[in-house]
């Protein structure tokens, strides 16, 4: 069945990119890469992504310290989002946590109407 | 350090879901949910998107048969992402690969300028 070819980034120029442990297999984090982010991991080996609240370029550990050491890049069939394998240096979360998923949903906070 | 509470959906209504194997790990397939996608999910046990190219709501393995039999779903630090562990009753991928990233990266074809 059909397949996408070339990684095509979002009308905003991203892509999510979910980063996994390459070691333990645990989903670390969820962010976003613009052409720029995917170039920059490509080059130092370590992830970077587009950090959309502060709009720049974020090497991922760059303050913490806590950064991503590069393993693979995939892409999905579609070619609009990407799987990083990577060893991290540290909490992949900035609470402190290994991984951002931390929380269970809880269905009647998380999907409850707005108040 | 700061965490969000409640999940939110982007300005589309949706979040992205990851999907990964519960037993073996493997991140399968990444796609969004609105919250009726979220509530049905639930409901039924069987994982159930919100396809953009559609317009509908989307339970994965509906034609294919290949669902995902829903373990657990957890939200990250920023409740704008959430990560679903599931048991796939076949190929999750459309393609017939166990998983929607099945394709390294290639920096020169993906990143190069467009033609």
């Amino acid at each position: 069945m059909s397949e996408a070819g070339r990684l095509t980034f979002g009308p905003d120029g991203l892509v999510p990119a979910v980063v996994q442990d390459a070691d333990t297999g645990e989903v670390l984090i969820l962010a976003y890469m613009n052409a720029e982010a995917l170039r920059r991991t490509l080059e130092t080996g370590l992830v970077t992504f587009w950090s959309r609240s502060r709009g720049q370029l974020w090497q991922k550990g760059e303050t913490s310290g806590n950064t991503l050491a590069l393993v693979s890049i995939a892409k999905n069939c579609e070619a609009n989002s990407l799987l990083v394998k990577a060893r991290p240096a540290g909490p992949a979360c900035h609470t402190g946590h290994t991984s951002c998923y931390y929380r269970p949903l809880d269905p009647a906070a998380d999907l409850d109407p707005a108040p």
